[in-house]
This record gives structure tokens, sequence and C-alpha cells, in this order.
């Protein structure tokens, strides 16, 4: 008898059940905080509470999140912020003069001069300004327009907004995205919540996980039996992969979309952290207008940044935007009608992608500090992309690409036949399994490489370099032992 | 010919365009930032620009956004966040020792002591217990838990995510969800966006927009020929009639939601707008426990509020939460999971949060200041809420509700049929006529009642009584003038 019955109680059951909710968030996934970061939560429950473990503290790699693993913020973004919140400090002494404009300058754009005030729904206009204005001078100044600026709650929200613009259809004709293998895992989850075709392509692990365009038309070829394929998604710098895709590489998707009549989506959320000498980011719009007329006219674009990454890594504040290139006019009504449904983005968040968009200048006080800053967070993670790739590389049945940019690596792991079956036994893939036993024995967070996909038959974990270089040696350290001993005990 | 081909460029049209992009998306309506605010912002510009008109600056009366009107941030806010963001700030002595301590205890629960590490999705554990404790205290000592608490990018997010776990059904089985007409128009855009049946439900305007069951029931039975009804959705302090709900009003909503096995969503972000004699917040929740077992145990509900309402109207911060009560533990965990897409809510925000369910108490320093700048935004809406009612009942042809709670005033306006067939020749609604119309002439931007839902053959429009005092007599007199001018006009 159920409660319900036994407390007399009439009882038709709840209204809102697994099998009555919305079936297309049950498909949703979303690995980067799955189990085993609540696996991971929960230990480090049990270790305060003085359970006795192999470890004394729970290093999370498990997801890119600087200020989590140490990375001191920015101090002139805080002092804005501060002055922001709280403009009774501005008639103080103790900041500099240039953090004080700063200031003015945001809340002079707020409504009541207030960052409590909404703001508009694409965001405010001066800051919207100040982006195309970067933009521009990070394009060698090809023009950008703060008509086609959209200020957004991090990247998330604005790859997920142009997502639900582009899904349309049903059945064969329902719109197919193309998402590259591996992913970071926002897409999957926003197209299963959509309800629209994931397309998946596979890039090269052989090949520094570079893109290939012959994989782009098979995965295209076969996607159009079954969906009505419109929209390529990129990610550059790469995340999982830590690739920085070439000029060429780039022209050649553009090429690509084009030929193929797809709606161009370019992640470009790492695009100041490349490392690897020879490598450079090319924004995909630069490219694009570089190819002419004949693309630069007609090729259909998004591109995202964020507060989140770079050498801020301001995820808190939940910072983004987003340019659209060659938006009918029509649909950018709409996207401005539907962003205005949720009033506007983070005001805190738009301040601080202004200070990172408009950052101090040579002549301004604030200046030497801030790049001095800049640089220390830049140099130490092109450190830890090197140390990372190294000594993966000493370990056998351990082989990691070059991190050439972005923060994470994904290491190809060999497993012995036995640990695959021991995995299936406990009903776990074997990477989840792997994983969760570094967990248990090491007190190391990471995500399994199938939270991301991974060509059947190979595994791989996902690591970000962020941890503080003596910490990251110590885990780099740790994997090691732990992947022998594992390899070992199934031998 | 078209510009492309003129170019000798090839050219298949665009990828997305009205025709091809998302359906759901184009039937989105917002009104309270549709057509008319966009003429305001561009009468605004034509103002700066020198362009003469015959008033000087144009006041925006059409949201509920206190700041933006010039309502002052609470001092003990905004130096807990101006510790936060700069936290070196605390070292020095200008800030008052309670708010130190509170940015400390935040700052320590942050991933790195720090407000740019993401948080968990489900917003940080501290603030969930603070928030946890706010909802027991305020409803009498019934028990609430942190794990029932999800924090939100402003009660927007919450809303939309919840009624998108509700939605699933196809045809006569898809979801229907009942809410208020007049309604504030989030409701029918996340409804349309999702694509589920929206089946309206009238609030009494000759009783001072009440809710009336027997209407509830009406509007249910009609329903269920055509859609599965699962969902009642409640705004009280009500947006945009400014009614509050009496005790009696709202047990008998949730004995129809119990015998009609409807899940509840009580909008409650303005329970601290509560100025009308006689009149008392009452949350759901405490409600629904005090009907004891058969309704504690198994009404399903979940309840919202924002730091963007009440007396810190900090609408910038997108700050928020809801609590679940009586939800399936296997649909809570999908609900987890589906938060986690989106990494997590703005930091800042759950700090602001943090402060408005935790506020000063009376042996702390900044309890007086506090206290005071709390009473007198109170004090002062109060008052507003009086005034704009009397005056708008002097005007003939408009007739106003009380302005019981909340921050709007929803008065019904007579046009005269010669201003109704003017509409029409325009291809305007009436009222969206007349509110153009007092935009164009007198430089007050409402919003026309179509924008949230009337009764057939009724006209209103929504004002907001958060204008300062004297502009809002000033705004009254004006609307006064035109009214009568407008009726006089099409006589
Ligand atoms: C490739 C990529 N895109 C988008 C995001 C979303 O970041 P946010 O929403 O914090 O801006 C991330 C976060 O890790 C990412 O790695
Ligand atoms: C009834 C009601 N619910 C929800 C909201 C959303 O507010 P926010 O998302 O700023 O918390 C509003 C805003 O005006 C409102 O009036």
């Amino acid at each position: 008898m159920s409660q319900q019955a036994v407390n007399g109680v009439s009882h038709r059951g709840k209204v809102l059940t697994l099998d009555s909710m919305n079936p297309n968030v049950k498909r949703v996934e979303y690995a980067v905080r799955g189990p085993i970061v609540q696996r991971a939560v929960q230990i480090e429950k049990e270790l305060k509470e003085g359970v006795k473990k192999p470890f004394t503290e729970v290093i999370k790699a498990n997801i890119g999140d600087a200020h989590a693993m140490g990375q001191k913020p920015i101090t002139f973004l805080r002092q804005v912020l501060a002055l922001c919140s709280y403009p009774e400090l501005l008639e103080d002494n103790m900041f500099p003069e240039d953090a004080k404009k700063r200031a003015r300058r945001i809340l002079e754009s707020c409504g009541g001069h207030s960052i409590g005030a909404y703001s508009a729904s694409q965001g405010i206009e001066c800051i919207r300004q100040d982006v195309a204005r970067y933009i521009e001078r990070r394009d060698g100044g090809i023009p950008s327009s703060p008509d086609n600026i959209y200020l957004s709650t991090g990247a998330s929200d604005a790859i997920v907004t142009m997502l639900k613009l582009l899904v349309c259809g049903e059945g064969r004709s329902r719109t197919g995205v193309m998402i590259s293998i591996p992913q970071y895992p926002l897409y999957s989850a926003a197209l299963a919540d959509l309800g629209a075709v994931q397309i998946s392509y596979y890039l090269d692990e052989d090949k520094c996980w570079s893109l290939d365009v012959a994989e782009l038309r098979r995965a295209l070829n076969a996607a159009r039996q079954h969906c009505n394929p419109r929209v390529l998604c990129i990610i550059n710098p790469g995340n999982p992969t830590g690739q920085v895709q070439s000029r060429q590489c780039i022209e050649d998707v553009i090429r690509f979309a084009k030929e193929e009549h797809l709606f161009l989506m370019a992640d470009e959320v790492y695009q100041d952290n490349v490392y690897a000498e020879g490598c450079k980011f090319h924004s995909f719009k630069k490219v694009l207008f570089e190819m002419g007329p004949e693309y630069s006219s007609t090729v259909e674009m998004a591109s995202f940044h964020s507060t989140s990454k770079c050498y801020m890594g301001e995820c808190g504040f939940r910072g983004g935007y987003m340019e659209v290139i060659n938006m009918d006019p029509e649909v950018k009504a709409q996207l401005t009608k539907l962003v205005s449904v949720r009033l506007c983005p983070p005001v805190p968040g738009q301040a601080l992608l202004d200070l990172v968009v408009n950052p101090p200048q040579p002549d301004e006080p604030s200046y030497t500090t801030f790049m001095k800053e800049r640089t220390a967070v830049l140099a130490a993670l092109a450190e830890k992309a090197r140390l990372t790739e190294e000594t993966f590389n000493t370990v056998p049945g351990i082989t990691c690409n070059p991190v050439q940019g972005a923060m994470y690596t994904f290491p190809r792991i060999t497993l012995p036949q036995k640990a695959i079956d021991k995995a299936k036994e406990e009903g776990q893939v074997p990477d989840m399994y792997y994983c969760m036993r570094l967990l248990e024995e090491e007190g190391i967070c990471l995500v399994p490489g199938s939270g991301f996909g991974q060509r059947e038959g190979t595994f791989h974990f996902r690591m970000t370099i962020l941890p503080p270089t003596e910490k990251l040696k110590v885990v780099l350290q740790k994997i090691r032992e732990f992947h022998l001993r594992f390899t070992q005990e199934f031998s």
C-alpha cells in the first residue's frame, strides 16, 4: 500500500513524474556536471566529516573554472566592479583614475545610473559599441556594428538561443545540427532539449584533433537521409581537444558552409587561450571577410565569446556576447523579441565584459599591473599546457595530443579488455569506470571521454590544465601511478 | 534584381529566414518591451538630437524597474557586493563589520573564495540554506529544505525552466497551462515558445481583480476538450492587477488544484509589496501546510521569488530562487541536470539574494540604516499606490481598482467608438493606438492592456507606480489631460 493510502488520503499519483515530464529534457545529458562530479562533492563532504580516504582533498579538474582552481581575479576588473556596485567609492581616492572613469561611463549608461536597473534586452548600448570596436581591432579593421551584438548570460545562453531560433520542421525535415565529436556537451544537451537532430562529425585524433572537410561531407551526406542539415557548429580553440584551427582549415570550413547552405556557429570563447608555437587564433569572421564579398556578404554566421575563459576566467559573472553576421533583418527582430522575454543579461556581467573588450591603455595608470597580471596567467597556462602533454606522453597506455590552446587535454587511454569487462559487469561505460576508480583512489575528478563523444572502441578523459603548476604536477603524477596500477590490475 | 545577383554572386537565399525559423519563437509576444517601448527609445534619441517635441523627457512607466525610476539601492546590499567584488576592501575600515562578515561568509562558500567561480548549478549551498531559513521565518516555522531550493537568473529563468519540465504530449494530450487574464506576459511567451496550450482564466475586474474558482473551473472544463490541463499559474500579489489574494481565495485555489490534479506555480515575486489596509501577503506554501497533511503531502507546487522587486528593486543582478514542494525525487534529479547545462546562475545575483533573505539584525551596526531605507521605499510605494488610484478615479472614462500590492495599476479606459474605428484604420488595436498617441503627445510610455490580455471589448493600460512622487503626480495629471482631450477629439 502506498504511503498516501496508509494515511487515508485519496491518491492519484503525482502530476509530474518521470513518465509525464518533458521527454526531451530526459534525453539531455551534461557530463561536465554529471554523476562523477556528484560523487566528488559527496566525497568532499565525507572528508569534512572525518571519513578516512587515501587522500586529503578532492582536486576537481573536471571543469574550466579558473578561480575555483586558485587563479586570482584581475585587479582592474574587480576595482571597476566594486565601484559600480557601490558608487560611493568613487569619492574615495583608493582607486586609480582609469578604474573610476570606466565605472562612471558604465553607470552613466545604466537606467538611473545603477547596475541594479534592467538594461536593454540586447545589452547596454555603449557596451555593445565597445564590443564592436574590440572586434574591429581584433580583426584588423573589418567593420562590426553594435546592432549585430547581443550580450548574453555567459556564452551558454547565446548558444542555446541561437540554436533555438534555427530549429524547425518535423520528421525528415527536422533541423539537423552538425557538431564535432568530441564536443562540448552544451551542444548535445541543447539539441536534445530542442528536439533537433545531432549530426556528429569526428575530429581526427591522429592529426592533432584537426577538422577535415571530407569528414564534414561524409557526415552531412549521411544525415541528409533523415533530417534537414542547416547548421554547422565549430569550437575553436577546441574544448575538449585543445586544438587550434589553422587559417586554411577555417577557410575550407567556410567554403563548405557556403556550398552546403549551412548557418555557421563559431564558438570562440577561448580566443585568447593559444599557447603552442606556430598556432594563432583566426576568427571565423576575419577569415570570412578576407575570402571576399562572395563569402562575406552571404555566409550567415554567429560567433560567441565569454568572460568565463581567456585570462580573466570570471565564470560566476555570466558575461558574454554573440555577434551575428548576414542575419536576415526580420529574423534579427525576432531574436531581439525572444531575448526580451527574459528581460536582460546580468548587468554586472555586462560591465565586466565591457572591461574585457576595453582594457586599460598604455597611457593609463592601471595598464602596467593589468598587463603583468594578464601575461602571468597566460604564461602559466602555456607552461601547464606543455607540462601536461609531456608528462602524459611518458605514461605507457596514455597518448596525448599537444594542448595548443583552450584549457583542456583529452588524452587517449588504452584499457585492458579485462577492465572493459569489469566495467560492463558494474553497468558502467569503461571510461566512467576508470574515472570513478581514479576519483575514489586518488581524489582526482576528471570527466570520462564518453561525456564528450569519441570514436567507438576508443577511451579518453578530459582534464583541465587549470590547477596551479605545483598541484598540476602532483595530479599528473597521481594519474600516472593510477594508470599503471589500473593497467596492471587488469592484465 | 537582388543585390546579390547584381554583385554576380550565386544566391539561394538565406539559410535562416522568417519562413524557415522556429515557428514557436515567431508566436512569442512580449508587450512589456514591445513596439511601444521601441518607439519610446527612438523618441529619446530624437530628443537628444534636438528634435522638438511637446515634452522634454520620456517617462518610462512601462516596466517594473525601480532603479531606472530613481529609487536608490539599499546601502548594505551594495556594500557587501563591493566587498565581494574586490575583497581587498575587507582590509579597509570604511565598511561596517556586519557587511564584512556577510561578504566573508559568501566568499568562503565560493570556489577559490571568488564570486568569479562557477557555483553549484542549483546555487551556492550556504545561500540555499539561508533561503530555506528565510522561508521558515516567513511561514511561521513550516520546514523548508535547501534541497528544494533552486537559485535562478531572476525569477524569469526559474519560471521558464519549471514550465519546460512540465510540458509534454502532442495534439489533444498536449500540456495545458492555466494562466490568469490579465497576466504577466512572460507566461504566454514561455508557453508559445514551448508549444504548450495556454488556458486563460479571467480575473474579476468588478471584484478588485480577484480570482474566482468558478471561473477556474469553467476555463478548465472548456480546455479539457482540446488539451491536457496540468498546471495552474498564480501571480500574487498580481502583475498587472495590483491585487493581493485573500487567505480564503488561496485555500480555494489549492483545493481546486488538488481536486483537478494540477501542478501549482505560485509567482510570489511581490511578496513584500503589500500596501492596502486589511491586505496581507499569504504564501501559498504556508496556506498549503495549514490545510493539513491531506494537502501538504500531496499538492505539487513551485514558488518563485526574485531580487528584482520588493524594497530592493535590484533587477540588473538577475537574482532569484524557486522552492519546489512535493516534487517527485526523480523529476528533481532531472531538474538539477537540466539547470546544470547552463552551468550556474550569476554569482553576484546569488550573493545579493543571500543578503535579501538574511538582512541585518537588530544588534548589528547596519540595522538602523537598512530598516530606514527599506521602510522609506515601501512607505513611498504605499503612498504612490493610493495617489494613483485616487487620481485616476477622478477622471471621467478611467476606472481604477485599488493598488493593493505589487507595483502596477491596470485601469480600465472607456474609448469612444470613433477612436476604436480610427485605430482600426491605422491597423492598431485600440489601446495600442491610445498608448502610442499618449507617448507621442506627452512622452509617457505605458503598456496597452492588450499586451496582458483583457476581456473582449474592454480596454486598459498598465502603468507602474514607480516614478518619484512628484513626477508621478505630473504623469497622472498628464494622462488625465490626454484622456480628456482624446475623448473629446473622438466624440
Ligand atoms: C566551448 C565552450 N563554449 C561555451 C562555454 C560556456 O561558457 P559560459 O556560459 O560560462 O560563457 C564553455 C564553457 O566551458 C565552453 O567550453
Ligand atoms: C509577476 C512577475 N514574475 C516574474 C517577473 C520576472 O522578474 P525577474 O526575472 O527580474 O526576477 C516579473 C517581472 O516584472 C513579474 O512581474
